[in-house]
């Protein structure tokens, strides 16, 4: 049989069940909000954040002397509970959420100072001991614990994102060597153009990708500016001189990044173009892993029918109705995960622009719209190399036949015979069905064999040397 | 101890946990797809319709003679315990998924035909039987028995959406009627304009949203075309002959939605318009709710150094540092998730512009945005009614004397003074910071008081009419 | 030598060019506008729109007493010279503009005025004869002259538009019988599917783009809901008694557009739903259309190494280092297009959020974006018909060669032999290369030749009839 | 009467009137392109980047012997013709065009070539002398020269964009430093928070762009990496041992732009990412200045019914009907032209993920796009910083008089009395419309009246220190 509590709110009174706790103010914000229907906790890196804000609350808080020691040692330890990944069932609260976070933050209030209560040995509840809002909340408003938080934990859920990309861009590059010695023809406009070879193609999404990783460090340094000790509105009312400078050196002891005090702690505490670059950025890598699947679905295409210059692993019967078919499932959902990262994106730029005077209070959406981004794009990224990139093969002898049965090999005769010329001749191939080498050697003689056997060779049909 | 079974696909040999209805395709799906972490399962509606679709295919396959009585049997008991709600934790497929849907389709199919044979008193994976694909799946592709489902569930959910809509019109109107004597200013550009009834605004509100009624019954009427019977690319291959008409019929009846069937099998395979236009629907209701709750918010400002024109009702303390601040949360959550609907907006045009030849293999990210969007702005619009809008109160005292000290008045001399003159005292006004009334009948005695009192009494204020 | 001439509103004195027809506070917005460079002269519907409105206003003001006949029939006959194209040079304002389009208002009330002064004899200036405000603009706010205008603009825009669109759709279907016979292999995930007709692909184009039409139509309907006679804010201050109606029934008249007045005129003075739903309209064709384009380039891709099932008109040399190359402009332009709408159709959705109280001021964004939008997507049509779809010519060898060649047609022996056996069919001939009638007729003997006759001759292959 | 020229491709013949310096690919591009209406030309940065990307080209040629001395000379006369400016109306292809730019490209080949022609004394269309695509083209491709004249232009377009934005920051810098003093309510939520500095807001906004330049510079700074030299697609086929180093270096100089040559060329001449990154970056300014507007317009809202806290320069006349109403007509075009560069930038990011294989042929709409971003927003700064911000005024007795009867202040109790005391103060005031001063020195006396003076005075409400 559960026992309950009664908690007071300058609103009114309200039961809880004694097991929880979360208390009165976290209640409320579970009523109020029902959008998502996917809790805060399904975030552990924003529950975990909060430990760390909060702990470092509490050491400054104790140094500047605004918190008694037994207090103080209470807090530290529920805090590292928390860090250490306890307690993730009290934080229910919607992810999207009205009042600008105050119900997250109220939600790790409360919990904190129920752990802490429990740890000196008082009944939940006993907010004159210790109050959720006087001491776990001391030199605090959401305003500015909320957006510390949520920076920490994007900045660590990004050490994540980051990794797992630089392990995509490296299967790329393993391909690029691996295919190095693949002919195949380059295609612009979706038309055959000029030969190439298969390892460049996968060697330059490797590149493409790899550019990422400056703007993932250059986005995530732009988080590592923080309002803390700003609190309400950036004047810092209501916290201890010298509080915000300490804060923030403690914070960046506990979570080990080098973290650093706004300068314009007004600014900061309605400025949310930390998330829109971040965001900018994330959807960036998605234009171009949507770019790269859609390669590898085209040069996949076939196997009798399209270009089928490569095979993508067999993961799955591709069909209900068509037996043997095989589908290119990854590719297909790392380009959803891109679009609705896409999408995310605008949601982001609507919640930043939707600031107000002294505070953006579109911050859970932002949070939700971000956290959603990187998860679901790690995800694709981690699909894409373990499901298909590592175990990509070409067919190099149909690739090689391809280009030498091609049209676009004429261009290289551009040097030797001029633009003018060279267009006759691919025109007469393109009318009569001819190839280029029946065309200038055997029947027009405008080459001999040796030089074509100079332009035309693997090496030179590769990597093309200039030639008149 | 729990024991397992062998299942076999044409990609090899997988061990599954007895105790689960979906087999081997199915676990290919689970391991291949992690990107939201959200199941199908999470949309009931969409599972349900599964049981009507595979239902209405085994009638319809019984009475052409390409189903045996016994197998249809089984299959129509199977169908009916989904659609009553049961296995739900057998979908366990996430939202986001490659292959156009067939994990999903694939996933009913498997959990059918394993409920059927338990029916028949065969041990699971018996597909000699009962097949998944030879019976559940029979006459069908995923590219019709997916999007048929797909659009069955939609119908559905938008008939709760709609109510939801309807009672929040009713809240809006009541409060037009409440308000309808309270004299307040008119603004435009934020600039004081000319008086009204807030009465008027409100009811406004209430207008502006009953229009998008008929916005989502166009809409729903779209859904309505089904491809059943188009099966792999919309030329029927596999179905036998009148198949299409009689599944669809038979679909009818059981949804109790009057569906059709698409004129052009070909084209309504791989089109997705029905889900742009559906988006676009609830985006645009996004964007009048978000105007409505800017509005709430700004007529809410204060209370002492805004309009302070409505009070809202008090849901939870709305600062953890800012003792007796209350906060316009629920609008505010609103807000964000209209911003979340706009997002998938654009990720449902990306989605829908990504098909390619007779398919459109992005279906289940228009799947997992639409029901996103539906979701939240249903949730988002009960919060509204519930937790403000029957709640909200008027300042009328506060609204009238701000009418009476405002230079917007001036307009309604404007027939008897013309344009040029009004300019003149409103500036007058403006800069002396005189009232209209100390002008033109004290000072320039430009009319008399009883002109005064016929054109500023407050009927002719709330609804002015024509005195020249 | 030019002369000029001295105008004054509420804020100053101003000099201008005496060749102007427009005033001070035209001039005004010149000056302070300076974003896009176009002007609103850039849309003739537009100022053609004033033109009737400002007709409608002055017939319903003589009929109601408050003009008087001379004035009236000078602005009449100003009216008339808009309407017929006239003074397009005398409307410079920036398309992006503040003040919700009252520069764009005034500058049609000045011309007007200073044209019936003109016409009476009288000089440019002389207000106090014709007042832009108190008799062009009589019984008027911006705040309806400018929808209204803008409503009836884009209606006349739209007639244009959906004749256009429906040439389209005319051009798709004629190819779409051209190529009835045209057997090919249907594609789905870019993978080898079934056989079809390309006359099929073809007309699926055009049912796509048909259903349009009823969208168009239906949006269109939005628009015919108009404020006139709301003034400022919809309380219908100022205007006499019946003007409202009188004026849309003018208006009606003059236009030929069944015009309806808006039953909440308050509601209706803010509202912008009808632009988002224009917009959204147009945005649902530029996704089809940018689907469909997609797909006549990946059709033509090639020659050599790509589908190559159709050929495009050649329109301009493809590269200016590639001899010969020719490339699919058209499409790659119309993509190009659609993308540019559906980036406006999220300017114009952030554009309808941001409306607040009584008046959506960023009107004119709204009608930058959607004339934009629509020009577009109509010269894009234009050139699509034209200049692509009208020359499409089909390979229709090469089309049939691919599908007798492929894997896909095992699907068509599904009732007779089954999904799994039909699977290792399909994996043997995946495996080892060979053609699924060597293994099914030579080589394991599953079906007789006689049977194989009967699935694959050429009428069951376009058009499948179902045998087991 | 003028004369014409008859000019060949492989395509046909076609006729130009001799005025004409384009010649037949240019005409072949103004048939095939309508879809904008503005001219390449509308962006005379970009055509003045085209002479420098020619000029570059043909210096190395030369130096590599490719080019002889005598057309080299001529070719480098016309270029810096182009570049001084002229010839502009000699770029009329719609900046929306198919071809990935090849239209561009060959419009100024070709008023290169004739131009050079006409300095050897030569007619135009003598290109057997001097050819458009032999010489001037000379181991060039569009897919390399278009890009990096695109990249040079927006270089150069980005230095104005800087200079604009860092006159606009010190304009709010200004105001921040005469604002100081100015004690005002703070808001979040729009709910009445603390007291702040009108000053430390106004320097808010300063310090809210001045990040936006180190933003600007890593996005310029991605552009500075050409792909020139890669020719067609990467390879650098046809292009001379030596030349892709030589050209750039060559560029640089003539640019004053610190170019490199991209690593991977196969990579940068399909990748977009550097538009995408700027597109980005421009938008996140479109953001800041929104929120920035909506600000203004929100302080500045009354007169008499609003937050009256500031005063905005009266511009135009505001209504054509409400005499004497002025409105704040810059922030509000500001506004719409953020709604247009965040539409722009959805258009960029579907452009970006639209490339293929070896190109992006949808460059020219991502030129259009950013352009048009670039202008507007620039545009919108100039205005910003010209007519409004450097005029703003403030009401600084109404904002603090408004502090002193607000309930916000009684946050600086909290340290004295602690969160729930103060919350049942607050309540009171709100329900019993006191102010806190009555409650809690005159009525409950909870702190002396000297206490209140040492919290309350004017330099601790506008900067507050920590009293307990």
């Amino acid at each position: 049989m559960s026992t309950t509590r009664i908690e007071t709110d300058f609103l009114g009174q309200r039961e809880l069940t004694d097991a929880m706790y979360y208390g009165v103010q976290t209640l409320r914000g579970i009523e109020n909000f029902h959008i998502t229907g996917i809790p805060i906790s399904n975030e552990p890196y924003l529950i975990q954040a909060f430990g760390y804000v909060k702990k470092a609350a509490a050491l400054a808080n104790r140094d500047l002397g605004v918190l008694p020691a037994e207090i103080t040692d209470a807090i530290l330890q529920a805090c590292d509970r928390l860090i250490a990944g306890q307690y993730l069932d009290q934080f229910p609260t919607d992810m999207i959420q009205g009042g600008a976070g105050t119900s997250t933050n109220m939600n790790a209030n409360e919990v904190l100072a129920n752990v802490a209560l429990e740890i000196l040995g008082h009944p939940k509840g006993s907010y004159t001991i210790i109050s959720p809002n006087d001491h776990v909340n001391c030199s605090q408003s959401t305003n500015d614990a909320y957006p510390t938080a949520f920076r920490v934990a994007l900045i660590n859920r990004m050490r994540s994102y980051r990794t797992t990309m630089l392990k995509l861009v490296e299967s790329f590059s393993n391909k690029g060597t691996e295919f190095a010695q693949v002919l195949k023809m380059g295609r612009t406009h979706l038309q055959d153009a000029v030969p190439m070879s298969m390892g460049d193609e996968f060697h330059g999404f490797a590149t493409n990708l790899q550019e990422e990783i400056d703007r993932i460090d250059a986005s995530v340094r732009l988080l590592t500016e923080v309002n803390m000790g700003a609190t309400a509105i950036g004047t810092s009312v209501n916290a201890p001189a010298g509080y915000p400078e300490l804060v923030v050196k403690y914070l960046s002891e506990l979570t080990d990044i080098e973290l650093r005090l706004a300068p314009d702690l007004v600014e900061a505490t309605s400025d949310t173009g930390a998330y829109v670059q971040l965001s900018g950025t994330i959807k960036r890598t998605a234009v171009k892993l949507s770019k790269i699947c859609n390669d590898l679905r085209l040069l996949a295409s076939g196997p009798r029918c399209g270009f089928n210059e490569i095979n993508l692993p067999q993961l799955q019967p591709g069909s209900s109705i068509m037996p043997g078919k095989v589908n290119p499932v990854i590719p297909e959902v790392v380009n959803q995960a891109a679009f609705f990262v896409i999408g995310n994106d605008v949601t982001i730029t609507l919640a930043a622009s939707a600031g107000q005077l002294q505070l953006n209070v579109m911050e859970p959406v932002l949070g939700f719209a971000l956290f959603s981004s990187i998860k679901s794009m790690e995800n694709a990224m981690i699909a894409l190399r373990e499901k298909c990139v590592i175990g990509i093969t070409a067919n190099a002898e149909r690739t090689r036949e391809n280009v030498l049965a091609s049209l676009g090999i004429v261009t290289l005769l551009n040097p030797v015979l001029g633009y003018k010329k060279c267009a006759e001749v691919a025109r007469e191939g393109f009318e009569l069905n001819k190839s280029i080498h029946q065309i200038v050697v055997l029947e027009k003689q405008l080459i001999t064999q040796e030089k074509w056997d100079e332009l035309f060779n693997f090496e030179n049909l590769i990597h093309p040397h200039f030639i008149q």
